[in-house]
């Protein structure tokens, strides 16, 4: 703290310091709750009502979990916190010099004390924006219900379709990125073609899924320990993925997707996981940036010149001590929340902030229904073993915002019984519908 | 049979007869399972991918059951069935001279020897389409979608508003229409209220939601017997509901709605359950229809000059030996469905086909979550037996499609937690969230 300065406007005007929280997700969740007892006015905004359980947004995106089973609203989860207010409703800028955060479009104006900004990133195109109607990415349940609309909707097309050529084209999915998301996508939908083309299709009954993950480096998982990643591409093979390494996308267009300078792949289904964008609110902050838009922050998580902002999770670039770069996971974005909450804290008591240390508990991914792999640091982990160890760590997440015994048994209920109600096809407007030049009449 | 007729096709060409069903609700549904072991090639179109039990859709509108706990794929009901395909693909309009069905705005040709027309009814607005944008209908599971959208949002945006007037239009809910959907759907928004807004909400925690049910004439569930009526209108007054009988709508705009000549609600969520208009597709078969757009169908069910094709469920208007109209109910359409294939397999089998006649077992109808009103004929119950038995014959139904214990276990966890998941606010485009105009800034 510098002494020096005026004393805080809160002291000024006899009221309490209000921490306004721009998120909803893991970091933000994670700061609300680490404040919850603090004499602050504390406000949550999301532009969404619900907190996301994002890890398994990949199964709603295969039809295997209905969105209801990784959902709860944030007013609900925060719900006993009297010092909390959840307001629905989009941010759009930061007006730093003025603390103000203006949303829904100008129409409202928010003033802060400090400021916590955790609004997440969303896909990067490596400069091809129009690939995104083509290709669209997973970051929220909308994106999810999308790819769940898009992947069934291309059996049921492949099941109208009598052209050999084009039904190869309606079964034959690409995936872009090589990384977790990209990974687990990969891994589920042959299970989906196995599950119900031989049993409830006809036509297609006695054809072949194709499944092609493309990533650009040379292994899958490039952040794993090079055991596990190859272990990932072993058990990606042997469920039926064609697995490409050092493969470059080069295009992307209806009904195809070129490779390199002369590979077409026909394919009516392309899933785009690779590349980070954050989100554009960093701007409006003023910092220097990285190249994924993500503001560097100090090593408090604050903003240079704004000890009042932090910013944490998929938005802020931060070294850790050792050098390392703190990866866009989950629990780095959970422990920056608590953080945060800490040094807000902190500066309240006229104590100074302290550094963040990133604690790295591991690195998890699935492949397919029932194998995994886990890097603990010292212990790494495959096939099943690792499976029942990610599927523990999740009910464990899980059971902390839903009732304990209950989510385990209708968790487990959806999961192994490859839930029928989650294969909805829930719009049938433009934007998943695929152009029907392409579908020949019965 | 007409002895003097050329032989079929299917016998002059050496094949199966073809019996194609446009629909797959509960007519389309039950008169494909009543042909599953006939030796006809039997083929299933519906432009969804999912079969809806519709009885239970109001419970999506309301936020209580998540969307894959009522629906499965028609694919995936109709599995075991070898004679049977089902393709996803609109239907546009039937040939009824060439005998060919067209689908995918004219890029599918699909022949038939027999057809079955089951394609239902949408909501109707008496000759006011454009009131429709302002007050949504429920049919479908995007319906509910769009109307649970609009009844969370309306919350969240009373949660946001600081003038009271605006408020209290963002807590009025008016539903159109006292049948069985309008009395389900106001029974349950008092509860969305007392289970949300005192706990979770901060500024409108100490408001009263209102719920308003206008209704055209003299009484609610106007085709049930006078005393069911008379307790349906007690309960629903006991859980707070504003019930208004002879309140004729005379417009409806955003904010607000107008009721006789000269009163007017403030309110930014309208409900609209009245009035049926049948699928346009009964206007190309050319025969003559009632003013609801249903075809007259004949005492077997079938379209005049044209035994080959039957019209069944929402869309059929027909007269039950006792002059008594058939009920546009789920029941009807099974039993429709069931005759409709009886028929089919009579004129294979060169027999003359049956007249319909309707089996009514009883009407049922819930009232809030606790309570329901039942008319069994002899028996009428009402208050918590009735709703006990309405639950019995709804998960009965249910496990007919879904594993029996499982469906059990599930369904009560998401019916008495209030499934906090089913709480999701999925649209945030245009189409679902209110205008700006209307909501002030912080």
């Amino acid at each position: 703290m510098d002494d020096t300065r005026p004393r805080p406007a809160w002291v000024r005007e006899g009221r309490k310091p209000r921490v306004v929280i721009v998120g909803g997700g893991f970091g933000g969740l994670h700061a609300a709750r680490a404040l919850s007892r603090d004499d602050v006015e504390l406000l949550v905004l999301d532009r969404t009502n619900h907190h996301l359980f994002q890890p398994l947004l990949y199964q709603v995106a295969t039809a295997t979990l209905p969105p209801s089973d990784i959902t709860a609203p944030i007013r609900w989860l925060l719900r006993k916190q009297r010092n909390t207010s959840v307001l629905m409703t989009e941010v759009q800028s930061i007006d730093v010099h003025r603390r103000i955060v203006t949303a829904d479009n100008g129409a409202r104006k928010i003033p802060y004390d400090f400021l916590i900004v955790a609004a997440g990133a969303r896909h990067a195109y490596f400069g091809h924006p129009e690939w995104e109607t083509v290709a669209p990415g997973l970051k929220s349940i909308r994106d999810a219900l999308t790819l769940r609309n898009r992947i069934l909707t291309a059996f049921e097309q492949a099941e109208l379709t009598e052209d050999p050529l084009e039904q190869q084209a309606w079964l034959t999915f690409v995936l872009v990125g090589g990384g977790p998301t990209g990974v687990e996508l990969a891994g589920m939908i042959p299970t989906i073609a196995q599950q119900s083309m031989p049993r409830e299709f006809r036509r297609i009954a006695s054809l072949q899924a194709r499944v092609v993950l493309l990533e650009g480096g040379p292994k899958v998982l490039g952040s794993y320990p090079d055991s596990l990643s190859r272990q990932a591409r072993t058990d990606l093979i042997a469920l039926g993925v064609d697995v490409r390494t050092g493969a470059m996308v080069t295009n992307v267009a209806p009904g195809e997707v070129r490779v390199g300078a002369d590979e077409t792949i026909h394919t009516h289904t392309v899933i785009w996981a690779a590349g980070n964008a954050a989100s554009p609110l960093g701007a409006s902050i003023g910092a220097p940036r990285d190249r994924a838009g993500r503001v560097i922050v100090a090593r408090d998580l604050s903003v240079p010149d704004h000890p009042e902002i932090f910013v944490i999770g998929d938005m802020a670039y931060v070294a850790s001590p050792d050098g390392m770069e703190v990866p866009s996971v989950a629990p780095a974005a959970m422990q920056m929340g608590r953080h945060a909450a800490t040094n807000i804290r902190r500066t309240l008591e006229a104590r100074p902030p302290l550094p963040f240390a990133y604690s790295n508990k591991g690195d998890l991914a699935t492949i397919g229904r029932h194998r995994a792999i886990a890097d603990l640091g010292r212990v790494r982990l495959s096939g099943s073993i690792a499976w029942w160890f990610w599927l523990f760590l999740h009910i464990l997440y899980l059971a902390g915002f839903r009732n304990r015994l209950s989510v385990l048994i209708q968790w487990a209920y959806s999961y192994f019984t490859y839930e029928r109600g989650a294969r909805l096809i829930t719009d049938t407007g433009n934007a998943t519908t695929p152009n029907t030049s392409s579908v020949r009449g019965t």
